[in-house]
C-alpha cells in the first residue's frame, strides 16, 4: 500500500506521439480482461478460467450484481491508466455508477492492488476463483462499490453524490486529477443535477481537477434515462450551460472495430487532459478567467460486450442489461450455453497465463505504486491525514465572573476560535454551509479568510468576503455542503458543516451512507481513520420566530443516533465555553458523526473555562450552584436539561423554586453529550447503571427539559432503574407564529411549567402547594397576554438572569443586553 | 370563495391590442400598492394608510420577513393578473421564494380574496391595519406564504420544490396555467436543479402548462447567486439545455420609467402566453414533437423600490436587502425618516380612498371570481377533489385455503387492484416511482396505462410500456417523485409513491412539509381536506440480498412517527389479503401521510380475505391459529410481531414451540396498523391501556418481532403497564453481504433466536430447557455455515411453511414455489 502521494504533477500536455497499435491492443486486452473478471465475479462459483468445459455446478446457486454499467467503468478505466501511465497524473476514480462493483474489483485486481490489500486473493487461478466467488456472496464482499474496493472513496448506494464528491477531493489538492464518471440514472437526482455548478467555486490554481464524465449508457432498471434520449445539441447546451467545454463521444452502436474505437477515445482522452493542462498553465501565468472545463459526454451501449439477444430480448443495449441479464444461467444448458459463449468471447486465455497471470505487457498499461487508482492514497484518506494545528481553546474563553454573568451569542465565541483554526490551517481545514456561516455568527472568520468563489464578481458593495480562494463554501444545497465535506474528509483532511437545524434533515440519507462508510470502515484493517464530519446547527427549532416558523423539527438527532454507536456522537452544549471546549473535542476526534447544536441569540454564559471544561469532560453533571440540595441528603426532586434553551428554562425554574419553596432539594443536572444518558452496554460514552443513579436517583422525580422530540430522552433511558420517574418536555410540534418565550410555553417547557411539573410530580407538594400552583398557572396567562398584546415576550421573562448575575448586575447592566433586536437570515 | 373551476380555457392568443396607457397605469398602481402593503406589513403596527404622521410607536417592535424577492413577486402578479382577465386564462401561481409572504399576502388582499376568506381583514383602514399587526406577530400569520395564505399550494420554507410542485398541479389539468416562480437561490438546489426535466414528462394534450419564471435577483442571505453570476450566453444555454426557449427581462438597474417597463412586460408576457397557446393548438392539431416551452428570465435588483442605500451601505440590489433591510427602525429618528420615505415613496393616497378601500379602477386589473389567482379552486384542492371509484378490493383476493397455504408477492396482488383503480380512475390518479414499478412488483398496472414520456423513443424492443400520457410517472429523483405528488394532491388528486424503503430518506424533509401542510390545513377552515399521501415501500431492509446491501435504515418509520399522530398512520401489512385491505383504506382517507411497507418478495399467505378485512379493521389482533393458549388460562408468553419478514419468524417460531414445548401457552399478535400500540391519549388509532393488556398481558414476557429498529416498539409501548416485559427483536444495523435468513440471524430476529428469547424470558423454561436452547443455537449455527458454503440459505429453513400448509403441500407443491430466482432491480 503506497502511504505518499506520487511525485507532483506539471500537468503535462501528451507524449506528443500518436498512440500506437502496441498500446491500443494493450488497451483492448485490459478491456477483455476486466470484463472477463466482472462477468465471471457475477456468474461464477468454479472453474474461473475455463480451463474445464462450464457446467451448471459452476455457476452461482443466486445471481446478483449489475452488469449494464460494468464494461463503461472498465473501458475508462484502462484508458486512463493508459494516461496516468504516460503523464505520470496523481488521479483518483469516483465511480458514479457504484452498483458497477464487479467492473472496480476487477480493475484493482489487474492494477495488483486487490492482491497486495487482500493477500488471500492471489494473481493465479485460485485468486481468480475465491475473487469470483467472494463477490456478493454470503461473508464476501457487496456487490457495489463499497469500503472494500481499493481505490474508491465513494460508496456505490444511493445515486448523485459522485461530483460533489469529486469536487471535495478536489479541493485543497492542486495536483489530483479526479475522473469523475456520472452515471445518466445519476444525473437524474438533484444532488447531481445542481452539483455541476461546483465548477463556479472550484479555484484553478490552489484545487485540483474534476474531469466529470457523463456515462449515458441509456437505461435504468426498466426505462430510458432523460439525458440519452434528448437531442444532442440539447445535451450540449445543458452542458455549456452548466459551464463546461463537452466532448461528445459515442461507440459501440455500430460495427466500428474495438482498436477503431480506443484510438478515438485515447485521442480524445489526450486532447481533454492537455486542455486541462492548458488551463492550469493558464492560470499559473496569471489568468484569473473561469474556465471552460471539459467534460466528457461517453454513449456507449449498455451492457456493452454482452449478448444482445437472450431469449429473443434485446439485452445489450436495453435497460434489460442493468442487473444480471442472464438470470437464469442454470436453468437450461440453452441459458448456459448463452453463458459459456458471452465468458469465451474476451478469449481469456490470450490475457492470462496458465498460472493465472496477467500477462507482463498487459499489466504494463497500469501506472506503478501510488499512481494506480486503485492504490492513491488520496482514496485512502486516513493515509494523508494529517493533526489540525489546533490554537487553545481555553484562550478564547468568555468572561463567566457568576454563573449567567455574562452574555454571549456562544457561536460567535467559536467563530473567533476557528478565526485562528484557520490561520494555522490554511490548507486542510474547510467550512461549509448553505449560506449561512455569518447568519450562523460565524463571521468572525472572515478576519482570516473569504468564502470561495470563482463564478462573477462585482465589486467589494455587494460581494461580502468572496474571493477566488478561500476556506468557506457557501452554496444554497446542502446536498453540495455534505457532498462536498464528505469528499474532502475522505481523501484526508479536516472540516465542518454549519446548516439550520430543521434543513440538515435535507441531507438524512447522506448522512446515512457516510455514517455506513465510516462504520464498515472501521473494520478493514487498511482503511486508516479520517477525520470526524462535524455539524454545527446553530439556528435552532426554539428560535424560529425570525424564521416564520418554516423551520421545525428537531429531529436530526433522532436520525443519528439511529445508527451504529461506534459512529455517533451527539452535544448540546449549553454556553459559550462547552461550546468551544466541545467544538475542539471535535475537532480532534476522528472516525464519527458529530452532531452539535447551539442557539446562535445572546444567551447567559454559565460556566468559566474551567468549569466548562470539567463539565464536557464528563459530559453531563452536577450544577451545584443552581441546586438547593442538603450534603448527604437525597433530593426531593432532579431538574434535567439537556440544550441552550432546556438549560435556560430549568433554572429560571431552579430559581422559582428557591424562592417559593426554599426547603425543597432540589437537583440541577446539565446534560452535554446526550449519549451519556445511554446504557454503557448501548454506547461507548454511556453511564453505568450506578453511575446514572447516582445522578439521577433510582426513585426521584426526574423532571427533564430536553432540546428535542422527548422520546428520545425516554428511548435513551428506558433501562433505567428510575425510568418511570422520568418526565420529560420537549419540543412537541406545536410551533405557530410567535415570540420565543411563547414557543416554550407553547410547548410546557417553560419554567413556570417545570415548576408545575414539580408540584404534580413531588408527593409532598401536590396536595400543599396549589397556590404556587395557581401562580404559576396565572404567570403563564400573563406571559402570553403579553406577547399577544405587545408582539414581545414579557421583559422580566425574557431578560431573566440567575440571581447571582442579577446581583451582578446593578453594576454590569448585562440583563439589558439580553434583548434582541432584528437579525438576517 | 369559488368551489368551481373557472370556464374552460381556450388558450387564447392575447388580445391582439397593444397594451394602452391606462392598463399600464394601473399595472403601476396595483404594483405600489403591493408594495405598500408589504412594507407595512413587516413594518408598521398602527397608522396603516399614514394618515398621521409615522411615529416610533407605529413600528412593530420585533421586525421579522422578507423584503428581498417581495416586489418581484408582486409585479410579476399583477401582470398575470392582467393577462388573466383578458385571456380568461385560469391560473395558479406557485410562490418558489416562499419567504415572499408579505407580497402573496398583499395581492391576495388586493383581488378582494383576503377579506372574503377572512372577515375580520376588511377591506378599510381597520381592515389594513389588522393585515399588517397580524403579519409575523404573535397569533397571526407566518411570514412565510404558508396554509393560511389564500391561493397558495407550497409552503414557502425549504426551497427547492417550486417546479415539482407546479407539474405535480399541472397533470391532468389541461386547461391550466401554472405560473412558477423561482427564485435564483432556490435554483441552487439539488431538487431544483433536476425538476426543470420535468417538461420531458408533461402530456402538451392532457396536461396543463408550467411557465417558469426564473427570478434573478441576484442575492441570497450574505452572497450573490450562482445563476446571477454567469454570462447571459451561459445561462440560456442551461435553459435551452432543460428543454425550454428562454425569455430574458432585465428590469430595475436604470433610469427606465416604471411605466417602461411595465410596457416592455406586458408584451414579453403576451407572447409568451401567445407562444403556450400555439405549442397548445399545434398539439391539438397531432404535433407530437415535444415542445420547446418557453421560459423567462426575470432579471431585477433584490428589494426593488426599497431604499437603496441604508446607513451608507447598498441596499437594493444587494443581499442585504434579503430580510429586514431597515433592521433598526425604531432607533432613531434618521431610520425612521428612511422608513417614511419609502413608504411615502409608494404614493398610497392615490391607491386607496378616505375609508382605506382600494379605488375600483385599480381592482379592475383583477380577474374575477375564481380567476383570481388567489381564489383558484386549483389552489384549495379539496374543493375540486372527487372520490375515487374503487373496485373492490376483496374480489382481488388470493386464495388462502389454510395459512401459509399459498404465496404470493404482496404488491404483484395489489397491483392487479391497481389496475381496475386506474381503469376506472382514468384522470385523478396517478402512481410515481423513481424507476421501479415494476421492480417493485406492479406491473399489472401496465396492462391499463403506460408510463408517461415526452422525451424521445427508441422503439418497444427497449422501451417499456413508455407512452406520451399514462398514469405511471418515473424518474430517477425521489424528490420529484414526491414533489410531483404533492402538487397533484394539493390540487385536489389521488396518488401514490412507491420507493425503496432505505432510499426514502431523501425525502424526509419534504415529508416534514408536506406533514406541516396538513396538520396546519386541519385548522384552517377554508381549506378543504386533501386525499392522503401513500406510499408504498416493497423493497425494504430485510431483502437488501438483491441490492448489494447498500440500502439500508429503516428509520423512515421513526421519522414519519416524530409528527403529529393527527396526520401519520403506518401500516405493516403481513401478506397480500391484509396489503389489499390496507391500501383500499389508504387511498379513501384524507389529510394523512400514510406509510404502507409490504415485501416484494414471495412470501406465503395467512389470512383470507375475510381474516384480513377484520384484521385490518381492528389493526392488530391475535392469532388463535398460530398460537396454543387454553381458553381462559392466561398465556405463558406473547410473541408480537410488526412487518412480513418478522411474522414470517414468529410463526416458524411458533411452530418450533408446539413441537419442542406443546404445554406452553403460546399467544401469537399481529399488528397491522403500528399506531395501535401507541397510547389512546397519544395518537387516535391508540389502544386504551386495558385494551392493550388484554392483549399483550401486563405481566407476561412479551417477545416483540418488528421490521425496523427495535426502541421504536418501546418508545410507542413505554406507558403500557407491562412494557418491562416487552423484549423488542429488530433492525440493528448489522446488515452484510448474505443471505435473507442469514440477514435475520445477523440481528436476532430468526426463529431459532426467538425460541430462545422464549426461553430465557419465561421463568419456568430458563432453568429447564437448557437442552432446547442449546439446539436452537446448534440450527442457527448449521444455517449460518450453510449459507457460507453454498451462498444459499437452508433449503428447510427458507422454504418452511406453516404446518397446516405443509400437509397441504404435499398436493400442491406450495413450498417448492418460496425459492426465488433471480430479481431485476
Amino acid at each position: 500500500m503506497s502511504t505518499t502521494t506520487p511525485a507532483r504533477s506539471t500537468w503535462q500536455t501528451g507524449s506528443g506521439v500518436t498512440i500506437d497499435d502496441a498500446t491500443l491492443a494493450r488497451l483492448d486486452q485490459w478491456w477483455r480482461a476486466a470484463n472477463y473478471l466482472s462477468v465471471g465475479q457475477i456468474y461464477l462459483l468454479a472453474n474461473p478460467l475455463l480451463r474445464e468445459p462450464l457446467t451448471r455446478d459452476d455457476v452461482k446457486p443466486r445471481l446478483l450484481g449489475h452488469w449494464g454499467t460494468t464494461p463503461g467503468l472498465n473501458f475508462l478505466y484502462a484508458h486512463l491508466n493508459r494516461a496516468i501511465a504516460e503523464r505520470q497524473q496523481s488521479t483518483i476514480y469516483i465511480t458514479g455508477p457504484g452498483h458497477g462493483g464487479p467492473g472496480l474489483v476487477a480493475s484493482a485486481y489487474l492494477d495488483g492492488t486487490y492482491s497486495e490489500y487482500y493477500s488471500d486473493i492471489t494473481e493465479d487461478t485460485e485468486g481468480i476463483r475465491r475473487l469470483f466467488r467472494q463477490f456478493s456472496f454470503p461473508g464476501g464482499i457487496p456487490s457495489h462499490v463499497a469500503p472494500e474496493t481499493p481505490g474508491s472513496i465513494h460508496e456505490g448506494g444511493e445515486l448523485g453524490y459522485a461530483l460533489s464528491h469529486a469536487y471535495g477531493a478536489a479541493f485543497d489538492n492542486p495536483d489530483l486529477l479526479v475522473a469523475a464518471v456520472i452515471g445518466d440514472g445519476e444525473a437524474e437526482t438533484g444532488p447531481l443535477a445542481t452539483s455541476w455548478h461546483s465548477n463556479k467555486f472550484v479555484n484553478v490554481e490552489n484545487d485540483g481537477v474534476v474531469l466529470p464524465i457523463l456515462h449515458l449508457n441509456g437505461y435504468k432498471i426498466a426505462n430510458p434515462t432523460v439525458l440519452a434520449r434528448i437531442p444532442d445539441e440539447e445535451l450540449e447546451s445543458l452542458m455549456v450551460g452548466y459551464g463546461h467545454k463537452p466532448h461528445m463521444f459515442v461507440a459501440g452502436f455500430d460495427d466500428e472495430s474495438h482498436v477503431d474505437i480506443h484510438r478515438r477515445f485515447a485521442i480524445l482522452l489526450d486532447e481533454v487532459l492537455d486542455e486541462i493542462a492548458e488551463i492550469k498553465r493558464s492560470a499559473h501565468a496569471g489568468n484569473e478567467q473561469r474556465p471552460q472545463w471539459p467534460m466528457i459526454v461517453f454513449r456507449t451501449p449498455k451492457g456493452w460486450t454482452g449478448p444482445d439477444y437472450i431469449d429473443g430480448k434485446k439485452t445489450t443495449g436495453s435497460w434489460r442489461a442493468h442487473q444480471v441479464p442472464l438470470a437464469n444461467a442454470r436453468d437450461t444448458p440453452e441459458h448456459l450455453d448463452v453463458l459459456r459463449q458471452w465468458l469465451e468471447s474476451y478469449r481469456v486465455n490470450e490475457l492470462f497465463d496458465e498460472t493465472g497471470r496477467l500477462h507482463d505487457d498487459i499489466r504494463s498499461l497500469a501506472p506503478k505504486g501510488a499512481l494506480r487508482m486503485s492504490d492513491n492514497p488520496h482514496a485512502n484518506g486516513g493515509l494523508l491525514l494529517r493533526d489540525l494545528r489546533l490554537p487553545d481553546f481555553r484562550e478564547y474563553a468568555v468572561d463567566v465572573p457568576v454563573p449567567g454573568g455574562s452574555i454571549s451569542e456562544a457561536p460567535r465565541v467559536l467563530g473567533d476560535w476557528l478565526t485562528d483554526v484557520i490561520r494555522l490551517n490554511p490548507d486542510n481545514f474547510r467550512i461549509f454551509g448553505p449560506d449561512e456561516t455569518a447568519s450562523n455568527r460565524l463571521q468572525s472568520v472572515f478576519q482570516a479568510t473569504d468564502k470561495q468563489w470563482n463564478a462573477e464578481f462585482f465589486g467589494d458593495d455587494v460581494d461580502d468576503h468572496l474571493a477566488r480562494a478561500g476556506r468557506v463554501l457557501e452554496m444554497l444545497s446542502e446536498h453540495q455542503c455534505q457532498g462536498w465535506l464528505e469528499g474532502y474528509l475522505l481523501t484526508g483532511r479536516h472540516g465542518m458543516f454549519n446548516c439550520y437545524e430543521a434543513f440538515i434533515h435535507i441531507i438524512d440519507s447522506m448522512f446515512n451512507q457516510h455514517a455506513k462508510w465510516l462504520k464498515v470502515t472501521d473494520d478493514i484493517p487498511w482503511r486508516r481513520p479520517i477525520a470526524s464530519l462535524n455539524y454545527l446547527l446553530s439556528s435552532h427549532v426554539w428560535r424560529q420566530d425570525h424564521n416564520g416558523f418554516s423551520h421545525q423539527d428537531p429531529g436530526f438527532i433522532d436520525h443519528v443516533v439511529n445508527k451504529k454507536a461506534s459512529v455517533v456522537r451527539v452535544y448540546l452544549p449549553p454556553d459559550a465555553n462547552t461550546l468551544l471546549s466541545t467544538y475542539d473535542h471535535c475537532l480532534r476526534s476522528r472516525q464519527y458523526v458529530n452532531v452539535v447544536v447551539a442557539g446562535k441569540q445572546p444567551a447567559p454564559n454559565f460556566l468559566t473555562m474551567d468549569q466548562a471544561v470539567a463539565h464536557c469532560t464528563r459530559g453531563l453533571g452536577i450544577w451545584d450552584w443552581a441546586g438547593s440540595e442538603v450534603p448527604g441528603e437525597k433530593p426531593d426532586v432532579v431538574l434535567g436539561a439537556a440544550g441552550d434553551v432546556p438549560t435556560l428554562e430549568v433554572l429560571a425554574a431552579a430559581d422559582i423554586l428557591r424562592r417559593e419553596l426554599p426547603d425543597l432539594k432540589v437537583r440541577v443536572i446539565n446534560v452535554v453529550d446526550l449519549m451519556r444518558l445511554q446504557d454503557s452496554r448501548e454506547h461507548p460514552h454511556g453511564l453505568s447503571d450506578a453511575q446514572f443513579d447516582g445522578l439521577f436517583t433510582s426513585d426521584r422525580p426526574v423532571i427533564f427539559a430536553y432540546h428535542g422530540y422527548p422520546w428520545l430522552i425516554h428511548r435513551l433511558t428506558y433501562r433505567r432503574n428510575g425510568h418511570s420517574n422520568i418526565h420529560v418536555r420537549g419540543y412537541k410540534e406545536e410551533g405557530t407564529t410567535t415570540t420565543p418565550f411563547d414557543m416554550v410555553m407553547l410547548n410546557d417547557l417553560d419554567r413556570f411549567h417545570l415548576v408545575i411539573d414539580v408540584i404534580d410530580n413531588v408527593p409532598s407538594l401536590g396536595s400543599t402547594q396549589a397556590g404556587l400552583r395557581q401562580k404559576m398557572v396565572d404567570e403563564r396567562l400573563r406571559a402570553r397576554e403579553y406577547t399577544r398584546a405587545f408582539g414581545d415576550d414579557l421583559p422580566e421573562v425574557r431578560d431573566w438572569v440567575w440571581p447571582d448575575a442579577a446581583d451582578a448586575a446593578d453594576e454590569s447592566q448585562v440583563a439589558a443586553t439580553l434583548s434582541t433586536g432584528g437579525d438576517n437570515e
